[in-house]
């Protein structure tokens, strides 16, 4: 779905390169800025740092002079606000807004947030307006949404970064629309079968008992606490050739000390 | 439950303040630094700057030399990272990793993260690890933990900004943990009745007549046209008021043009 950002007042570069990086992190390229405090902020030092390679996403970015004009082509706007109003658009959490938007089952929401599922039809854009760091977004601005959007965030210290809430909303809306695979890091785990296990548990049962920490004769729960701790650890057969070479190497070193002793 | 952000030879002050903000909005405040670059880091102008009144998190933060002074008292380790590595501990989405963990009903999960929910016993505390901002976390950190937490991201440009990141993994963990309420900017609004809205039509119907825009003998569609897209809009009572103001002026209006023609 079309997606749009847009910046209005914006006065820290920093926050305009977060923004254009966490824009691209999530898949999104387009980034409108109404009034910006710097007009060559798209170029600015510390925007380009802040934006960490995202720079197609500052190339391609608009500077227009009203919210106006950021609006072509987006039908449904969404508002992030915290500052109470007088009267508005109602303030939803993102997750619970973009489920409803997307008609996602709600199996995804909170039962407080499933009351008020909309019929109506689906929109196929939408922008995000962020106000200015210091004072948030304008009434007037507001007034224009169909939701203010509002990040769940302590009572206490709600005052997210610009960036940040970028991020956050980036990623909700990224996740709503189907997310990203993650890629595993490593190798899809093998598990050894539970005979490879046990064999490797009486290899360590033997181990255990020429060492000397476990007596046939009263083995006690020994034995069993190891196969659950196995169990849990879910081995591989790697591990499992790990665990067999270090009984052995504790059946030889008990070999040679019981030579040494009667030597 | 006992929560710890542990930033791993952080080079840039921003971030540590980016993040003191970052995990207060989410309500937390426990964080470690383990050698970071400048030594002074918590208390360095940027940091301050960024942190934007989370001073207490930064007052309460700890820096050793060590990652094993840091993991005191958690449970459970979370790293953060993205480079394929020869082998580790299991690749998983936040939100899918964090249900798994919390035994959050798998509503939460999208199906393909369901397969390997954990029987085990539940952590009481947790950990996220971080690395540096220009190489990440080093191999033998994440062998120490026990899931590598990889955020969804644009695989042509995954590469989330450290303070970022860390704002992100706080938000799913706290949304995972339960959430913070959203507060709603504006009075709950309240919904005219049917019949208020039909008496609005009514009085509608009138005045639309009395300007000449609706042909009694020809009605066609137009007041059950008005009528849907009224529903559509969920009229309150003070928005029926405005409505009636307007069709009381447009009649007005015509009456008086007819006073004039007749004149």
């Amino acid at each position: 779905m079309k997606t749009r950002f847009i910046l209005i007042n914006t006065s820290h570069a920093g926050n305009v390169g977060g923004t254009a990086r966490a824009m691209k992190t999530m898949g999104f390229d387009d980034l409108v800025l109404v009034a910006p405090r710097w007009a060559n902020v798209l170029r600015r030092e510390e925007t380009i740092q802040r934006a960490s390679g995202a720079l197609d996403v500052l190339n391609n970015a608009r500077i227009v002079e009203t919210l106006d004009e950021a609006l072509d082509g987006v039908a449904h706007l969404c508002a992030t606000a915290m500052t109470p109003r007088d009267f508005g658009p109602p303030t939803r959490s993102p997750r619970a807004h973009f489920a409803e938007l997307l008609g996602v089952p709600d199996l995804l929401l909170k039962k407080e947030h499933i009351e008020s599922v909309e019929q109506g039809l689906k929109p196929d854009s939408i922008a995000f307006l962020f106000g200015s760091e210091r004072f948030g977004m304008q009434n007037e601005d507001v007034y224009r949404c169909h939701v203010a959007l509002s990040i769940p965030s302590d009572p206490q210290f709600g005052s997210l970064n610009l960036a940040a809430a970028v991020q956050l909303i980036a990623y909700d809306w990224r996740e709503a629309l189907g997310g990203f695979a993650v890629q595993s890091a490593t190798a899809e785990p093998q598990l050894a079968d539970a005979a490879a296990v046990a064999g490797m548990l009486r290899h360590w049962e033997e181990a255990l008992t020429d060492i000397g920490f476990l007596d046939p004769a009263s083995p006690k729960k020994l034995m069993p606490r190891l196969n659950q701790l196995f169990n849990r650890a879910q081995l591989s057969p790697e591990e499992i050739h790990i665990l067999r070479g270090v009984a052995k190497a504790m059946s030889q070193k008990a070999l040679r000390a019981a030579g040494k002793t009667s030597a």
